[in-house]
């Protein structure tokens, strides 16, 4: 929807490699589904069938640009896949993973995240001739590493060749004609995660992954670390880049993943569980009931509920179905597509004062109407309570949002500035010092860029 | 998906006429977006603006069939809509409003429901010559509708006379040249209610469409209640076929309804909540964790857990997305659609107790594989809760549903014998008889024909 | 096009049963392609597999709504289909064949013509209590056979019985679950012709889709006859309405049918070579070069040029794909329409006096705009020459076209008034005695309503 | 259609830039649309407003790419478009004109022809690091633009400097930033013209698309020439390539080009009909009746018709409707796709003795079953007369053609062998000699290279 009042991720990635030989098309593509929450506007598969590539690509979920019959199709023991967020009139060609012919063959890329220095890379390969067919970064990549091929002895001394001047966030799976390899960047801002299924490796953004392709975990790849798989060699590790200190994303816990991945050690529900319970220690409210807004606040309610004993109740329900035809894209329509999503629940609310729980706040649009809704249902007092902490800047990596200007809790307001404007009686955010709290790994340190524009939080 | 493992609903119907003469189409279609939960693969809406009919109709969802050019063109003060769950394969003209041309000009017609003496009635009107364009028992109420025209001085006297030869659950807006009628069975199996929005007099399976409309709600349509809306008589009720004693469906609280959903009186949240606390009551479990089998068994889930004081966490995510392409119609295909559509928090589960929610038990399949899954996580024991009694016989309104071999609980089955089924530790069901606690409207006795082939329960 | 300046023909039928078994699919379809200038918007197909039928209809071309996965479901040994000129916008319910069920079963039917009394047909039957899908005249006959069926021993009785109170044009297919039928009105305005392929049996409008399914042509069907076919009886004929006289359309031969048809006896090409012929001998013209107009002018001007002996030479190229997306539909548009659609060759032109043949002349929007193009070009005289006669009427059995109004020879304008708008330096037109000399069979009197408002005119 | 007994052309390219500011988008698609026979698989356009691009192209035809309202899109005072005959399965972004970044902003390229050397410049550009996201010897072009852009001080520069290491047939619109350039191969293989509409330069394929922009023809762009347009310089002309002997392709002649194109001083209908009567004094024939393969013999026919005297009948038929859905591609398919394509005038046929006139002949099998179709039809003899000499070679500038062996003139079989091949009674060919009388402007030479593998005929 235009209208999304959420950080919006960039993408999933998944690739396989099946060392048996058996083809790898199916898992692919019941793996991508798995990841179809980290973008749902556009996704394609490419497979590596002895050199030959089936490459099915196109706007549209999982489900409406694979069939059982496209699936059939997608032959080779090598592969990879993504999904993305972005599509619609986009041209067809920008859809990953994309392919581009170099001198030892083809190579196909997918990636999740953002090269901070394309720009300035892009500009000096124009300079030396080359041509774009596109704006993508990811295109800058496949110049570098055609570039560093030329001297470098295989695919992967290039790729690490090409890290050297890569900045930014970068998880990626890349298949030459022989290899596939997976790549994350050195800080691990993008989580990336490795697996077997029989003979066959796994690699995909989330662990969700794995398990709807029926793959065992086998661990996260490391930050800098590049895997490569192929059949003289097996699975081989690089850590040329391994070491730095860590910057993972502290949103994707938040909101991008899916509460049943497990990312970096860290099962993403648990997080959100204990950052609801943080949360009603740190913010408590006086309140019959406590309702989480759905569905990004569901869990943090349940944490919220668990600690203070209040009974947890639904008390605003939301339309699964797609609306986003049915309106315009301006105010007006804004206001319809958030009734179209959202109603309350009359006889559970009237007469009651509502903890209503969410997992984060950005213009604050979607958390207005709601209290107002539930106000004009009869609730006597509404406290808005976030499961996470103030968002007061833009990403430097890439994750699209409104700008600062647009951010209710930029800006200096106070939470009485807030209330006003929501409606409610009180609001409470999870401090970010609770944030060191949530038993995530300690072996890492966390990005919370957009909190206080620090790279480095760590765990007590 | 083909592989439901509930009842299905047939569908849901609404209305609107603006006495004050402003175009319904806009509210028709929020109206219909949100009772999509009753049919989401085909719709349609037809407008009448003086005389002048548009109709849009075709498979898909309200979002793929009606965007804001179709909206704009739904001109016209009075109209009608409709959702039904069946469509695909299916010729375009099965698809609901139909409209035919009679004597008095045209007429369009919604139902929900199920004539049970429709072939009865078909085969009579064949013989006296009529031709059938469908298998419909639409048709059959248009045919008598029109033979009664032939005599009777009005639509609605009409309508009263073909009252008299229907048999079976039916709630059904009509719109001829000049009237909008809304019509509910005698025994009032499906729900039908009606609001006002300014000028305008509205009528809709369910309250949650009021709600998305920005219609205030005034009342139910009452069983056996012929409602009549014409700018020249305004609003008018025939009551010639109230005071039956009804046959509400139950399974409308316990599945069907949106829990937004207000019911002759009833929230269904309330009803669900309630019922799982009753459950609880009923049913104990010494469990860690209480955990609702998403997305129907929710709201029991909370209402266990809020009797119980044991915490509620979600150990079972279910993926939003349609998967239904994905795989081929076949047993192995079944695998594939429940392994893709749910996975498990293991983490959460982990050496866990856990008392699993469900709302109704039809084949069994889900909740088998989910407790396969649980156990397979390291939960230590399942102890499976189902929100409702044990369905046991088929439905003889028309509710589409597994035949009583394939029903897990029908056939005499022990728990044991279930337990040993679904390899869950132990499994407890609503008793019957706590349907009568769950405070219902007690001016109604209810269908519980599934459960106990009777049609007259009464709360307490 | 829209902005066709040409009559428009209703459509073309065809039907098929296999007295040996064999599935009939594939060859209907290939007849219907061969029928396809009959009716290019929408087609459909319906075959009964031992009463299973399958229906395939849609908007589009043969080719679109037909491929060889659509050849492969229509299973069965009798079927009909059907080709007409309507459709987009318009709903696919509207598309043939119609398909009903009776007190016999089903019953579908296919129509070329057009009944002049449907509506009050129509109105008898409301009044009745009859219900009406559509405003098709075929609905009407459905309801008539239905009603008739009732006391009528069988199928084709009952159809006889119908043919009492049918007036108009009508060559129809009719298929019931065990029986094909074929029949065409009594004055015969529409050609129908039957043919044999093996052990089957095959009717169509024309006999070019026997040439296509490789069938071979056995005989028209009669003005007035019905022919049943069935497995217990193999063919029949009924002859109850023969021996009339008959009014066969002279624009099928003028325009309508292909010149590669035989109809009731006469190749439709060597018609029209003939008429050239005698347009030459009543018109001649001291040009250089004779040039027909792209397409329907082509036979003509090949006449033209066989009778006088001056060259033939291409002066005008039509351009044969559609181009109908690419302009408005207003007069601005038309123009581009007509501009992207012809163009002139330029050094065969400079310099010449040229007759330009055409098939028939009705708006002249055409004819001008060649004329001014050829002229552009440097030819120094242009004379329009007419291959049949002045249009003036309307056609009152249904052939679309112009009003009155807007045809040029109408109003009595003067050859010298038709030039000067045409900006050519002569006209002539086939003079209706000389359509009395084409050689078109003389068993037949045929209808030139839309000359002289007759329907009887008789060869030499 | 798959079974085309055809050489097929490469493509048709089209640019225009209005110095005067007005938008091109709807001059272009109409010029487009007037070279759809050139390639009716796939086709682009994209303008230039002011350095923002909007770029349309799709699979289809160009009125299925662009409707009324894909032109209101095609915003700016520069563009380019391109229409080819492959697409389908292809991907999307192998669909010109392709457009690229490099270090002076976007370039796009629009090509006609085939580029002998591509394989070799590829080669080198991959060992030197470049990446090719296709096979296509476009993005070949523009590596080598783009690179030889840093050290050239313009785009014409540029483009003149590549020209020094391109080989083969090459007619290309490009579009940098603020130019548009038309260069032809200094062998002028393929056409390319120049016109004026008002203030805006245009260059197309053929001058046929120059009429229908209701453009003004110039001239021919010359053999070499590279023609550059821009605001600040106007027109200008670079002629460092002009001047070698030219190769233009006779095949444009024989059937590619339409018959109402002029290209490079010769009007393709005169030259056609000119053959014809060549042929009919080379090989004359006994015959009744004069009749062309519809639609590629239809001109050749009328020269041949001219020439003799003998009428000139149509005997076959050609159905104008695409039929590629309707069968298999294999060989019974092709059987039955000719079938459905031609069929005969029965009436006209019988007893005749036909000459029976083609523009070439590749495999034979269309020929052979028209033969076939004329003799069941009772023709009496059947005279085949080709209207261009026998194809004997593979064409070695990219033309797509059937292999030598499947070529039935080739491999020295006797004409006796050929008519026993097609069951006709006589076969005659143009013979080679006879082109150097066909008129055509002697200031060049034509490549023969397919009848005798040379490239240098001059004319008498």
């Amino acid at each position: 929807m235009d209208f999304c009042d959420k950080m919006r991720e960039e993408c999933g990635v998944i690739g396989m490699f099946d060392l048996g030989g058996g083809d790898v098309g199916k898992d692919l593509c019941y793996g991508l589904f798995a990841l179809q929450h980290r973008g749902h506007m556009s996704c394609g598969i490419v497979t590596n069938d002895d050199y030959k590539l089936t490459r099915i690509k196109d706007n549209g979920h999982v489900n409406d640009v694979f069939d059982v019959r496209a699936i059939e199709r997608l032959k080779g023991k090598i592969g990879l896949g993504h999904v993305r967020f972005t599509g619609g009139a986009d041209l067809q060609e920008n859809i990953q993973p994309i392919t581009t012919r170099y001198c030892k063959g083809t190579i196909s890329l997918a990636k999740n995240g953002f090269i901070t220095n394309a720009e300035t890379l892009r500009t000096a390969l124009e300079d030396d001739g080359a041509i774009f067919q596109s704006k993508r970064d990811t295109e800058v990549i496949m110049h570098l590493i055609a570039r560093a091929r030329t001297t470098c002895p295989s695919a992967e001394t290039s790729m690490l060749e090409v890290m050297e001047s890569l900045e930014g966030a970068y998880s990626m799976i890349l298949m030459s004609p022989k290899k596939l390899m997976a790549v994350r960047d050195p800080r691990g801002f993008r989580p990336l995660c490795m697996g077997r299924k029989g003979s066959a490796v796994v690699f995909a953004s989330e662990s969700c992954a794995l398990d709807a392709m029926g793959a065992e975990f086998e661990r996260d790849i490391e930050p800098g670390e590049l895997v490569c798989v192929d059949m003289k060699n097996g699975v081989r590790s690089f850590r040329d880049f391994c070491g730095a200190r860590t910057s993972l994303c502290m949103y994707e816990y938040v909101y991008f993943s899916r509460p049943d991945s497990i990312l970096d050690g860290n099962e993403v529900y648990a997080f959100r569980e204990r950052s609801g319970r943080l949360l009603a220690r740190a913010c408590p409210a006086d309140a019959d009931v406590v309702c989480g807004v759905p569905d990004g606040g569901t869990v943090y309610a349940q944490g919220y509920a668990n600690e203070t004993g209040i009974p947890l109740k639904a008390s605003v329900m939301k339309n699964k179905f797609s609306s986003r035809n049915l309106f315009t894209h301006d105010a007006a329509g804004r206001e319809n597509a958030i009734k179209l999503k959202y109603n309350v629940l009359r006889q559970t609310v009237a007469g009651k004062r509502i903890a209503l729980v969410d997992d984060s706040l950005m213009r604050g649009d979607t958390a207005r109407r709601i209290v107002t809704m539930l106000k004009n249902a009869g609730a006597k007092e509404v406290h808005l309570r976030i499961g996470s902490p103030r968002i007061i800047h833009d990403c430097p990596y890439g994750v699209q949002m409104p700008g600062e200007k647009d951010l209710l809790a930029a800006g200096g307001r106070t939470n009485e500035e807030m209330c006003a404007y929501l409606g409610c009686e009180s609001i409470g955010f999870l401090p970010i010092e609770s944030l060191r709290e949530t038993e995530l790994d300690g072996r890492f340190t966390y990005c919370t860029s957009c909190l206080d524009r620090k790279t480095r939080l760590k765990m007590k």
